[in-house]
């Protein structure tokens, strides 16, 4: 590790600046003290009052909200580091971002946006004055208002804090390809609990200080979480030291609430913690960089929960223990002790000094804080959209798979959209990144190394391929950091890709849940630009469980995504490789969905030629003529419809046998790539009109439909579309063990004997042979079973898995 | 901490055990070596195979696998540990399960139990003979075998590793209140990337030497994942056990590749560990404790990746890097150099020596295993089933809330399970424990507290409350801890239940998808026993946002449970503390289930007496003739169904609404409490017939269905019911923010008024004055609308939000 010498911490940054910065003038700690009590009041006002914002009258019931909420514990650390923060920012034009862990201190974050003016600039009734400071405290948690933490609606925030546990992956995101960024990350010690959070520590095992900006973490220990201590606040600190020490940083603490001391020491340390970043980065890009990863610093401050805050309540401590966690006075209106206590905690922070006669900020307060956009709360990189730039993407036609007639050619889709995501890292090198656990290349993605190596801060050796410091293709075993620092990047206005398989993807199910929530969010405020998508692939799917077990495959992240909004969510299962590049074209292009794209890796059957695909594509569905006997009439007899690629394979394969075996039977293929385009235009845009959807459905005629994921989602997306009840749905119901594609169709009853069978049961009328074919499919089916129980060892992939083989 | 120092090490252990335990003779080593050489050649056997087990003729292709699959590279690492552990248990007599973290290592825990001979025992036709042998081998990754990875066929296993992220979660849960329990639990360097695993660390935190058993986690630093290096292994090994230490542990290290060093080296670490566990549990067993948290020891074993195996092929080195991790020798059956490199392999254990004529391993072999269940593949604690008592359990109607009339009595429903929880606590002290992140008190279950503190082993002050080292209440911020804790002490064979708010239960949700498909396989195996179910609580539920945000709220997780197969999924929507009390009563005494509960904290109406409960419950769901209009005669003009308690009252009081103001319409109310009653017999067990299903929800008359969940649920649930299309589901529709729970009601467009307007649009026919009602509706919604806008800050719960108080 490159431990940073005293001198070296020089190095970089200006000897005067520093000095001053470590050591604020008195005025300079009056300035930063005026801030934070008026941050700490405003939060507090936010709470308690409903009237009286300032204090003009003394108090009374009347000024009290009827119901109390809202997070004090956490809030006046959360201010303090702002303010020292925008003073930091104020000596030194640094571009800073301020992400808060503790998501629920959320008035304190309002606080800070509303003193530095850019909460009235966006929200002008929210204005500073009395009726304005009014309106942010009624507005405060309740209905129609704001909620009680960070959220889409906090101006500087790219980080809600609501589920804990993401906070340094969002930090992280956020400043690779982001130089001149300093991400502030405050964690709080309940977040340090959870296991994302522990996990994402190693960040900076994957930050290059040449081309990434920095994070600075802060661990706040104010000890407690809803209603015990932590684990963290309860070490020996020489043990915390050890922990954080040994995630690779250098750990440098605050600790106490004596003022001014504690401004004093926490401007000290901050400047050191800063001038170690600025050190570590000025050496890395005038080359004296030895390579190795450098120990970027971290602070751990350590203040009482609740501070400033009422020491005791009926005789029992409250500040500096869990009970200061949400709201530590209650039933204030009708407890006149308690509601003096709330006045006279109130005016200790000496409103009169903090706020003019128009209730505006007074001049020691606004001063500190930075101009323009260097301001946090009006950062651009936290409101990603306004720094986004067109993604540089080729033409997505030069990957093409020539298929000259379907069905003919093999070819490892996702190996084409590697090739293609080659040139965007070619095209476009600081604005895209691929994450990923450590699966490109088994992916077939692995064309991108020709471009990036893996990004890799530790020792590389000799026996590495593909590793490096410069390295911009994300791999680490952690479907939580890739996830949360594609957020990151793609929330400050950068694109990217989280690829995984399939069995994996619930890891971080409730990330991309959250992640939609923000987008679903951000699209209801208009001062909030569009920013990328969140784009997923999901290769090694269910249905190719090849050597894994049944342990934890599955298609349940498609059912997760549909249960988001309609103007967020998108799943695409393209069927072939020439698909996937139209529809990752299309997925790289747009602005604030989540797109689900699940396909598999290995080599598969290809249908349609690229221009085929396209149009295939943008209608998101189609009548495949070439795979049915359909006569193009609007009459088929059976509709077999399917949705993915192992099962598009089994669709076409049983019309084929339909077409061979049954030939009087009219049999219409429609594929279905755009899995939203089923349901009703007024449950989503890319609903289709009844119009369409009986142009490829009919009205009546029942629907044999094979499906990628579980069935009942097809049953819910029909919903209200005619006579819905007509869709039989094949899907993956629950059945798998390490197995050929073809055995797990036939365990989940997806295989195209199944699905013959079922267009027989179901078809409006039956030529003559039905029968017989119905026997014929249960024979290929005891075939099977018996060719699979005599050739144990030998997978019968090629024998009984194609279509231009024998069946 | 308390650091064990090396007097102190001897306690509580014979000193010629130990002295022979950690320096093993030269026999000694033979015999670990013999058998570790088997478990490498099985290990090989089972990837390569088909013929030829005990190369009794020279190796030809025909011998070869077509297609070869699994994973070499984590195997020796993982039988080594195995063999010492085996050694240890059988001079100590100590209980031990092994939880193999990296659990693609699953052939390497196969053939341990083909040596101890468990797995002839479970399997006769996988015999200790070549014939079985040869079985062994073909099945492995075979369709109809067994999967690559530790399994639930696999004997011994508690932890399949398919997911990676759990094997510390999964042993601490299994020591829990089993204080003669080791759990040996290897973790790898791919895995320790995880967030949940680097969360788990900290599970000393909550363990008591005392009650509980132990875990000897041990780092297995092999260097490499799929395609590259990992973190831990690529740092310095001064900065690991910085961490590793900072997490807790007394880090004790082994290093390198040489035979018989690596024997003679692990042996005396083991044995150092071994008896450091056993001096902090004698000593806190005996009084000599001073109760601070002991720092138990952890072993980092270094060595090279695909260990014994090829170390070059094709000129390029194999061993000792990520090319060894899955098969190091590709093409074996068209590459004669391949197949030579293969065979010499296989010969270099000198399988002679290791099985006899028959194939049966030989004594040398044979005498390493320890005796019965003392083998690790045979611990009954692996197989909890056996070990599982019957939970005490109070008369559940004791805790019954008094409910003379519906809708008159308000309570908080989880209160009462939590004084029913407390009194299970007090009659099972060693065999049920409750799991929550933090949020016991704050879900109305603190009664537990009067019988448990929470269970914390690090600092304890004076301001904390019901927390202590003899705590048996587990709260962690962190669900990953908790759900998997939870995993382990019921699959050891006791009991417990998992507490958390609805808002965060996606963040497991991989874990519950998982564990579900653990039981779902382990039911079809006549061997394992069946276990405790794994019940979940919801509480906080997405419907009551009072001061969170929109940011992580929702149903998913019924979402998730729904598409596991019947024989496991169990989905339980009490409306009111009653039914709660009976629903838990159930769920507590079943085996092998995923039970989801799913009911919110607050103040709530209650509707049903005890008595009526049970039976209600029992039925899963049924009519609430007082709550409707329906004459009895089956001839009802609309039917409003609900599920879940928010929109239970909205049903309710909807049909109030009907009943006052169109008084002729007829008017029927079903209740669902086990969500899973709505299915069709063949596809869940609890499905209800179609006779029952008609006596509720007739077969034509359309059904309003006011759902806790998202609406496409019910959809897919009723598919296949008569006219399925006729229900309307109005449920979670993604809308929310901080406010009352009958604002979210109507933000979702499931208010009362909305049912209202629902059933008058739906119903078969109408009596006058249905569309003054319907503009009656309308007026109602703009009220709240404007009352909204107007009160901001007056969350008008009691106004609109209840059935006692005027409309």
């Amino acid at each position: 590790m490159t431990a940073v010498s005293d001198e070296q911490v020089r190095e970089g940054v200006d000897e005067d600046t520093l000095r001053r910065l470590a050591a604020p003038a008195p005025e300079e700690v009056e300035q930063l003290d005026a801030w934070w009590r008026a941050a700490n009041y405003l939060t507090i006002g936010q709470i308690y009052l409903q009237g009286n914002p300032l204090l003009r009258e003394p108090l009374a019931p009347k000024h009290i909200k009827p119901r109390l909420l809202g997070h004090w514990g956490t809030s006046p650390g959360l201010s303090l580091i702002y303010a020292h923060v925008s003073r930091l920012i104020r000596h030194t034009g640094q571009q800073a971002i301020y992400l808060a862990g503790p998501g629920h201190g959320g008035p304190a974050l309002v606080a800070a946006g509303y003193l530095e003016g850019t909460y009235s600039g966006i929200y002008p009734h929210v204005s500073q004055d009395e009726a304005g400071m009014s309106r942010l405290f009624r507005q405060f948690s309740s209905p129609g208002g704001i909620p009680s933490h960070v959220s889409v609606t906090t101006p500087g925030s790219i980080h809600e804090g609501g589920e804990l546990g993401y906070v340094l992956v969002h930090a992280f995101g956020a400043v690779m390809d982001n130089p001149d960024l300093l991400a502030v990350a405050v964690v709080g010690d309940g977040e340090a609990e959870t296991g994302p959070l522990e996990g994402s520590w190693k960040g900076v095992s994957f930050l290059n200080p040449e081309r990434d900006g920095a994070v600075l973490p802060i661990l706040h220990l104010n000890g407690a979480k809803i209603a015990g201590p932590t684990v963290l606040a309860r070490k020996d600190p020489a043990e915390v030291r050890r922990l954080l020490g040994g995630h690779g940083y250098d750990v440098l603490e605050v600790e106490g609430s004596d003022l001014p001391g504690m401004h004093l020491r926490f401007a000290a340390v901050l400047a050191d913690a800063w001038a170690r970043i600025r050190a570590i980065q000025h050496r890395a890009r005038t080359g004296a960089w030895d390579g190795t990863r450098p120990r970027w610093p971290l602070i751990v401050l350590r203040s009482p929960k609740g501070w400033t805050g009422p020491e005791q309540v009926d005789g029992v401590q409250v500040a500096g223990t869990w009970r200061a966690h949400q709201v530590p006075l209650s039933g204030v209106r009708d407890n006149p002790e308690h509601l003096a206590i709330l006045e006279s905690w109130l005016r200790s922070y000496r409103p009169e000094e903090l706020f003019d006669a128009d209730g505006a900020p007074t001049e020691p307060v606004r001063s500190l804080a930075p101009r323009g956009d260097l301001r946090m709360s009006a950062s651009p990189h936290a409101d990603g959209g306004r720094l986004t730039r067109e993604l540089a993407l080729p033409d997505f036609r030069d990957y093409a798979v020539d298929v000259p007639r379907p069905a003919r050619t093999r070819a490892e889709s996702t190996r084409r959209l590697g090739e293609l995501l080659r040139d965007v890292y070619r095209d476009n090198p600081d604005t895209f990144r691929l994450f990923c656990p450590d699966e490109t290349n088994s992916n077939r993605l692995g064309a991108v190394f020709e471009e990036s190596d893996r990004a890799f801060a530790e020792r590389v050796t000799g026996d590495d391929v593909a590793i490096s410091r410069n390295g911009r293709v994300m791999e680490v075993l952690s479907e939580h950091n890739c996830h949360g620092w594609l957020e990151g990047y793609t929330l400050t206005g950068r694109h990217g890709m989280f690829a995984t398989y399939e069995a994996f993807a619930m890891v971080s199910a409730s990330q991309t849940v959250q992640h939609g929530k923000w987008l679903q969010e951000a699209g209801r405020l208009p001062w909030r630009a569009k920013v990328p998508s969140l784009n997923v692939l999901l290769t090694s799917t269910a249905w190719r469980n090849d050597h894994n077990g049944f342990s934890h495959q599955g298609p349940g992240l498609i059912q997760v995504v549909l249960t988001q909004r309609g103007d967020v969510a998108r799943v695409y299962l393209p069927p072939d490789a020439n698909c996937l590049l139209s529809v990752a074209d299309h997925c790289l292009r747009s602005r604030s969905y989540i797109n689900l794209i699940v396909i598999d890796k290995q080599p598969q059957l290809q249908w349609l030629g690229i221009d085929q695909a396209i149009e295939h594509c943008a209608r998101g569905a189609g009548i495949w003529d070439w795979a049915g006997t359909d006569d193009g009439t609007g009459d088929p007899d059976i509709v077999l419809a399917c949705a993915g690629d192992v099962v598009t394979m089994e669709t076409v394969a049983a019309a084929r046998i339909l077409r061979e075996r049954l030939p009087g039977l009219k049999v219409r293929v429609v594929n279905v790539v755009d899995l939203m385009t089923l349901m009703r235009p007024k449950d989503h845009p890319h609903g289709m009109n009844g119009t369409l959807f009986t142009e490829l459905f009919t009205d009546t005629v029942d629907v044999v439909f094979a499906f990628h994921g579980y069935p009942g989602a097809i049953h819910q997306l029909v919903h209200g579309r005619p006579d819905a009840d007509r869709f039989r749905v094949r899907g993956f119901i629950e059945e798998g063990t390490t197995t050929t594609p073809f055995d797990m169709t036939v365990r989940n009853r997806a295989s195209r004997y199944h699905l013959v069978m079922d267009a027989i049961n179901n078809a409006r009328r039956l030529p003559r042979g039905a029968s017989d074919l119905m026997a014929w499919c249960e024979r290929k089916l005891a075939e099977h079973q018996a060719y699979v129980v005599e050739h144990l060892e030998d997978m019968p992939e090629v024998r009984d898995w194609s279509l231009d083989g024998k069946d």
